[in-house]
């Protein structure tokens, strides 16, 4: 096995992308950090988009993990009943949802954020018996086809080759600038017996929209935005997939925010090591399925209900984890804002999902290209992907965290001040 | 934790449904053997319905993961160049593509087969420039959107709660009976300027329904349906994410018909070991996706890479995996086929996807029930869930194959003699 | 005004098509002879594709609508009570419902075919709760995106420019020959809880097919399709607009049929001499509009009430002019009957809507341009226009309706008997 | 026949609307005034939604009709080449487009506004390849199933009982307040390509929203919106239905604001007469319709072109007709607008398009019913039914324009001055 990509190049389809941004042949990989196949170290401010919030192969979750393997514990188990699902229920119910006093069922959908959000856009519309669903521009949501229409990025959805109906493309906060109020929109175009939106099943919302741009709703809109659901007889539906699990400092990205969403939908870091697992958290109320009516061969991996666990209990059973998050987040505030500071451009997200807003998608890719000379991993997201993303795992130590955002500066310095120069010299 | 469903009951949404068959709490599994919490043995004819044709935990394949994880390994890779990747497309393309003569490109598409079909209709849309998909009834493809659309199941498709569109239904090979060729109708009506389907982008079908109750499709049907798809400019999708991996005998479970599909879906067993994994094969010219153009968190399952190659190494190397099956297969056809005529039923599917029509929903359920209580686990499947369908690991050892087959014959008598009784009594 | 289409080629879009068949500017009309601008005559078997069957200018209808329009009688009226249209409902309600022991309310659509379509597939689904209405191949029901859908003709669906959803097509009777019975086909799949086909809102079918073909219905498969219509809980809609208004022998085509519809759509010849005038027919029990929940500028156009009375009221007060349609229907059966065996051919159609089927839409094509030359307006019919297609009016009489056979007569010889020469020269 | 409705609750559907509100039969009618059965008189300020702007029986339509009636001119001609036709074909071109230096080609639809509306969403989907058609909050457009997905009234897409798919909803000019420039909102969505509305076919707006609340476009907007479409590749559609015809006081509503729409479609009072008759205007370059490919029965009614064309003639060879509506506008305008002064309301309209805004549909509604009462016949508007609406014949002499003004004045003076005594009290 040499390092190069020949092979990919001949057996893989085209549609791969990151190993365009990153032509590396990769092997091995421990918290924030992931070895080339040459031995050569990267930081890793990616985080499989967030999936690896806990890092790369926590030794406890391989631990766990790798005892379940050896003693034969079941790996695939369909929705049976098995000992390590339930273990991860109870300690979901205790670590989680009692000390938040959130009263939802587990819904396993299959392995995936897009299975997620399929069963809670289905899910609203069996609950409600109307099929329109208001999603928000940037909203990223998957690729199959019911998520996919809820999805906005039109370089996605082209891909769907037919027309994706059922949704309502609604202005995110702030979209039309600070001084538009788009719940207010919302809310008016839904009162209006003539204002051509149909009554919604649902409103489906990222707290922060990852890949549209690290757009962080305020509380005061995510409550309107609840209370026009509530007014419309729509579900509420939280894809807290990409923001959930810790990124912005708490288990839920909202859950210091008073809401009282319908469903939750949670996938990415959920099974703390990377492994496949999503979840849709339901009210009891709507909890109308019939036995099978969504299923999935793979809804019962094992594997990622053992690590998963070992999450929950060793980063949700007190505030450590969480305070921890919130000082690095302060201090990632403050770094990145002093590069955004330094070339007028503005700091995007919340917590540990921050970014730098280039407004320029070509000057994005320039500094993550540069950065990734230098030994950091590192994409961009937003609709021309012009924002420069920072989604390390939280468990980063911070002495690397630094090291990452020393390289992120001279990027921008590389990048931006030769423009700057560029520019006055011509 | 004890062996009582009460946690399940409490947390988990009523969506779930295999565990309303087995209401047992399961902890280990070996081969074709599942324990419950309690040590009761149970035999496996399910067999994560097709994903664990190498039976639970199969040795090599466990070493192998745990070497994996011990060391590091990258667990989460989104689509970046790793090691484990790379010797699972080397190993594919060695074992199973040139030896075969196949000229495809794997797409990794998500992890589950929902996945692979939605990126498969995806691009026959987008190669096509055509929307409609010919699917069958009884055909099984996935809960999402896309695939659901193409799924025959009034139960799954009321889930929904939206039209599901673009797919015509046509029926599959025999559904009017052996004397009428439903190939030959398709043909009619694609032929037909006013026979009102419009032009196809693809032809999805199963070589073996598995969910729609174990309908083999002949060689000769499937040759129509794929001249049919060629004359009429619609691409080929094999469906083989149940009746592949072996299931039939051979790796892609037509590979002996001379078919050249255009797309060949998989998943299942394709982990090896129940870890959720899929891929979509495609024929280089239709490889015209735009990288990311359809992308998923999950689909670089490094996990799954590495158990993949392993059986990839371990079964397919040579014949003498296919060659044990085909000789099963056969001892199966001949146990049921007994069974079968004793009670003037049919036998319904292929190599090891094998069972009996016993033309009642209830009767299957029954007989399924009074297995279980015997230790064994099986299921129904079809329109009406009235084909018992016996799916075990292909690697199970003959004698246990033997016993699950015995409790079959007990379980049959005792439902079925019962009833002739009652009816002669009567 | 000079007789050449430059006008129309200049200011007129290309989508026109009669002109294209029949480029002759006319002026003037009586019964089934239309004037050329330059005084020659023609003989009609097109009449206006059956909106003519009481032929051009009727003198009665001409007295009534000049007395109603000199005497400044309301034009437009919407769905406001106005006196023309009290008199066409009583005149409808006496001379049409009651003898016929038909208990329907009537509804004003718009005055087209296309319009008393959607409205009945609005009112089925609104009915229902459902969405998907069974069409037929080769079934014609309108351009509107509704009525569309249900059309089966590949030209017609392309011009949608979007998919047409809603509508599952089944195979008409006859379609796979006649040992085939589509009806048990359509009731084996939606018995069928795997089928594919979702619940119907409504069965829409013509009883005879005028564009898709001449295909008559017999009344045993129209009452298995009502039947499963009725055990499926779906509306059965009679598209009569083609064949209704006596063509066939009868007011509506199928009334002899013991059939009990949920729905009939009526337009073309309702008006009785050819103005914009449609009606759908629903029983009671589903008059469950809110008003004007359908609506529609010209749903009140009493010029049509006005001529349509007087339709009712001279052809339909007794069975003279019926049973002088039944006549002039055999005698066209004999001829054209006479013709196709000549040539090995088959008839097709029912009453005064017969043709014959070519099997060559060339031909069909040679032979309508030869009856053209000689003075004879007639079109084809058919998937691939292979009919030629006898729709004269009803109130021909004798001795034109046999010259107009005589010219198509020459034409089938003229065209037929070379080929045929040729044929045996070759 | 008694001045009674016994007939109509006996027989009509209950989907009638207008006869709700003037429950009365009425007879004839002449200019703006309606006769009752009974022979009372009442001003008509609705003239048929806007189809009746050159008043009931226009003396020299009547004259023409009956002329060519009598005469045996053809009636129904689909779409032949007929003498009437032609005539009408070279009234259009010489007076309506060349005088504007407007290059159309006429497209005949069938005979009412949403097949007019129909043709054209069709054309553009097929020009552009694309299907999202953009449409705006109060937008009305007819009721087919493609023209009541771009319909905003709840009530009026209820009736569908299908999802109405292919359609984007924008708010109209205004819709947020003056402040607010929905067309700048309408240009950011789309210039995003992650703002999530799929790429146009077509812009389609109303110059003034008739049914939606007589909310008149700038020019400025419509510019913009122009400019928007064609930045985007979207065909721009003016639905001139309602506000055409001289209903602004010019033949196009918006013939003097400078625009270049490539469609628009009329209808309504397009026949002069009231009779069923609409068209779509398409830029030549668009017109790749193939023949037939949307046809309809009634698209050559050879009445309404003979009255059409007398409408041209008459009343639109020279500025005589157009100058008078456009005082009576004025003078409408400012007895309105002291109306509405009075009692705090705003004005709503354009030139004899206008109509008072009571905000509240009850007190509309009120009002329009003491108007009855005093011999008036007005109808509301606006999404609750909130506007007072007068759409008189253009053609009514000024005292008759006066009086029915009187009485309005009088109803408003009914209705509000004792709610404001009424307030006061409380």
């Amino acid at each position: 096995m040499t390092n190069t990509h020949e092979t990919f190049d001949r057996v893989e389809s085209q549609v791969r992308s990151y190993s365009r941004s990153f032509p590396k042949l990769f092997g091995k990989a421990k918290n924030a950090t992931i070895f080339g196949h040459d031995g050569r170290e990267y930081i890793d401010f990616l985080a499989g988009c967030s999936s690896l919030n806990y890092g790369h192969n926590d030794p406890d979750m391989q631990a766990a993990l790798v005892d379940y393997i050896t003693s034969d514990g079941i790996t695939h188990g369909l929705d049976m009943f098995t000992e390590a699902k339930q273990a991860f229920l109870e300690a979901y119910e205790s670590i989680i949802l009692k000390p938040r006093d959130m009263n939802y069922k587990l819904m396993f959908t299959g392995p995936t954020g897009a299975n997620a959000v399929e069963a809670a856009i289905k899910l609203a519309r069996k609950v409600t018996g109307r099929t329109n669903v208001i999603a928000f521009t940037n909203g990223f949501h998957g690729m199959t086809l019911g998520a996919l229409a809820a999805t906005g990025n039109a370089g996605k959805r082209g891909g769907a080759g037919i027309d994706l109906n059922g949704v309502h493309r609604a202005p995110f906060e702030g979209y039309f600038g600070p001084d538009v109020d788009t719940a207010d929109m919302l809310e008016q175009m839904l009162d209006d017996p003539s204002g051509g939106i149909d009554a919604p099943a649902a409103i489906l919302v990222e707290p922060v929209q990852g890949e549209g741009g690290l757009n962080a709703a305020s509380p005061q809109w995510l409550k309107k935005i609840e209370k026009i659901a509530k007014k419309h007889g729509a579900l509420l539906i939280l894809d807290d997939i990409q923001a959930g699990c810790g990124r912005t400092g708490t288990f839920f990205s909202c859950e210091e925010f008073g809401l009282d969403p319908d469903i939750i939908t949670q996938a990415k870091s959920l099974s703390g090591m990377g492994l496949p697992f999503a979840l849709t958290l339901l009210k009891p109320e709507h909890d109308i399925w019939k036995p099978a009516e969504h299923n999935g061969t793979f809804r019962g991996n094992n594997h990622a209900f053992v690590t998963a666990r070992v999450a929950l209990e060793k980063f949700w059973r007190d505030e450590t984890f969480a305070n921890g998050v919130k000082a690095k987040g302060m201090h990632l505030e403050t770094r990145l804002g002093a590069i955004a500071k330094r070339y007028d451009l503005t700091l995007r997200g919340r917590g540990m999902m921050m970014g730098i807003n280039t407004e320029d998608g070509d000057v994005a890719a320039e500094i993550c290209a540069k950065c990734f000379e230098q030994g950091l991993i590192i994409e961009t997201s937003g609709g021309r992907d012009e924002v420069v993303k920072v989604l390390c795992p939280l468990t980063i130590e911070l002495a690397q965290l630094d090291k990452g955002l020393d390289i992120i500066e001279d990027a921008f310095e590389a990048v931006l001040a030769s423009d700057i120069s560029r520019a006055a010299a011509e």
